[in-house]
């Protein structure tokens, strides 16, 4: 497996009371052993898209083609959606970016993910449109704020560029059908991907959705989907539960929810890079299984930087968290700490640095918050990467599909659907109504 | 006031059980009286650091000074320091960045918080070191992770500007004395600004550790400092506790974790020059509170993103959490959506859009999430902004931290302390050290 887990900090017997007994971890993977079953048969018989995306490829000749043209033609592309529409992008552009900015000969990717005026505005005073791409995705393709978002757009592309100019800079994610994205889309006569009426926002990175932003900024979308296949592989054939790494990921939340009190899943990634895995992973958590009533509060955190910010309610605040710590060996990469003159004469306070390198710091970082949760009898697990790229990201993004999915069978919810936000979505556009109204009533 | 806090949905004679009863609120609101008393008597003799800072204005000339030289020769100024040396500033930086970057005539402004090697790498390829001027920020001196990053910085920039340009481009806050990170810069001769030893890092946002980024920046720190006055006048001469807004935003959230097992504390900002507020404040709640297992979690959530990621289990989940919604008055602000042709045409999914702008939509759907919330019964309260600027960012700053300050009255734990995370740093450098130890018997 591309990443190794280590639960032995999550149980009973090493932490004490704080952790998962034996007996419960028994019973939490034998319940899990028929929702692994039957996402098994799924597998094989194709009827859950989400464990078919990733072994699919066709779609990456259209994908290649535009993140070409985009790459040939644009210093930026906007990326207009939100939710699982952004994120799955996002995190996969972080790899390429590594903090800085856009690889060399790729475009700037800004995620759009919000309608804030003033940022919009801000972003508009600078951007040059004739050197601009857009990719607007929305599964149902009636997001209001990417609409909204494409609407404004959309008269500067053309000004820019002429009609034929935005046919050939806008392309369009969404269902197949009559959905007003992509209505706008042939309107238009741009080029327009489907996405899966079956694969959810927060499901949907193994298709188009993460693939063609991954593409622009250069990184290898083959790659991204071989990991999550390995995962898909080891998890599905599975000889147990307790083998399947996702399962017993799952057992263990869903356990500790159950017998201890744990109302909150907190995944730390040591690895700046991941930052926006983190988000993903938090849109994943909650959507799938916040319903009925469940549903642990997904949180996450950086480390080596929220050791000064959330550490000490972590190890001392109330004992209702579960911690998942991600990390890569990283000793001996990075700058080395050299201490020279005038700095060298005045070490005493940096002797333990000297001649370390960043990566040792975080690497004994990441150790060192790990088995401190732990002797506070705060329950750990452990994902440590021997290295990060396309393959291993993707092989932790279906990890974590898997786990979800798995503890929502577990907690007994449908992880799929998302049926309570749609009230706050019609008052919405009720209030923009009445504005709309009271403006005519009042001119 | 420069905010409008609302509360009426948190109480359980508007949304039912969910909410803190009327005899709840009083109780505390009782309780908290003497914790005000306190802090008015504090505030009156300047016995505690947090409300005299901003009441002091000395350092801002040597503030304007340095920020004048680094405006002046700096593309890039980097800011080194983490948890409460880095969230303070990032959040004015942000009022100035507005989401694209640094406003004209001034540098950019990276504030490194992490050891992660492979960014740092990125970084170093790119920058250019005769234009980069450094802030390292520490409050005891001794922070690993900033001494790491400055000593990896420092033969960068003297190999750049020789020894006399690293005294002028580099810039410390620490604590008087002879703390590593003061000796460093006494030893290269830069200018040294004291950090009050009184001041707590998740406290220093008034003290230059805010106002010299701020400036760099080009944004008014007098006016920052103006604001958190103006609330602190109004809360600590209220003539009662329900009359102060902070003691009662104190009142609501402990009283909720007492009576209704709240354990969470959500503020969702719908600006998106807030984000990084949301990280500040996550901070200041978590290190202050979490202590004696006491302490609820603080999510920083991003309206209206998160309405596509988080929104469903904050409705439909267990009922934990306290919601905060901090928004502005965009009505009508930013970029009109036009519906034209050939848009127009395909309008019927549209229309509610058409003549509105990003700041009505972000407007409605503020409002419409607070709503949601407490018809479902969940507990919310509402900030209201007209604007946003340095004044307004200061008031909802200071509001914070007597709210903090007066939950931990409540709750009776010592804001001021995170004794917790000693341990952590303490095995962080003996693995450090054990790692050293093993390279040197190796070779």
């Amino acid at each position: 497996m591309p990443y190794q887990q280590l639960i032995e900090c999550a149980l009973a017997d090493t932490i004490g009371e704080g952790g998962l007994s034996a007996t419960s971890l028994a019973r939490l993977l034998e319940a899990a052993a028929p929702v692994l079953a039957k996402l098994a048969a799924a597998g094989a018989d194709g009827s859950l898209a989400f464990l078919t995306a990733p072994r699919l490829s066709d779609d990456l000749k259209a994908c290649g083609e535009i993140s070409r043209s985009f790459r040939d033609t644009c210093a930026e592309v906007l990326v207009l959606g939100t939710g699982g529409s952004s994120l799955g992008g996002q995190s996969l552009a972080a790899l390429a970016e590594r903090g800085v900015g856009p690889a060399a000969g790729t475009p700037r990717l800004r995620f759009l993910d919000n309608v804030d005026p003033d940022s919009f505005e801000a972003l508009l005073e600078r951007l040059d449109f004739a050197e601009t791409g857009v990719l607007a995705v929305s599964k149902s393709g009636g997001t209001a704020e990417t609409l909204a978002q494409l609407l404004v757009i959309l008269p500067r592309l053309e000004a820019a560029l002429g009609r034929d100019g935005v046919a050939r800079r806008l392309v369009v994610i969404t269902e197949p059908g009559s959905g007003t994205l992509g209505a706008l889309a042939d309107a238009y006569g741009c080029v327009r991907l489907p996405h899966d009426p079956e694969l959810g926002g927060r499901f949907s990175v193994f298709s188009a959705v993460g693939a063609l932003p991954a593409m622009i900024a250069g990184l290898d979308a083959e790659a991204f989907r071989a990991g999550a296949c390995e995962v898909l592989d080891a998890s599905l054939g599975a000889a147990t539960a307790g083998d399947a790494p996702p399962a017993l990921g799952a057992a263990i939340a869903v356990g500790l929810a159950q017998d201890r009190r744990v109302t909150q899943n907190v995944l730390m990634t040591y690895v700046d890079r991941l930052a926006t895995f983190g988000l993903w992973h938090r849109q994943l958590w909650a959507e799938s299984l916040g319903k009925d009533g469940l549903g642990l509060t997904p949180i996450d955190a950086r480390g080596a930087t929220d050791q000064h910010s959330q550490l000490q309610l972590y190890l001392a605040g109330p004992q209702d968290k579960l911690f998942t710590i991600v990390s890569l060996e990283t000793a001996g990469l990075g700058p080395r700490i050299e201490l020279v003159e005038p700095a060298r004469a005045d070490s005493a306070g940096l002797m333990y640095l000297g001649g370390r390198s960043l990566g040792d710091l975080l690497d004994a970082m990441a150790r060192a918050t790990a088995d401190t949760l732990a002797r506070n009898g705060r329950p750990v697990r452990q994902f440590r990467l021997r290295e990060l790229g396309e393959y291993q990201l993707g092989a932790l993004m279906m990890h974590f599909m898997l786990e979800t999915v798995i503890a929502a069978g577990l907690l007994g919810v449908n992880p799929f659907d998302q049926p309570a936000v749609e009230e706050g979505k019609r008052l919405a556009r009720d209030y923009l109504q009445a504005a709309a109204g009271s403006d005519e009533a009042a001119s």
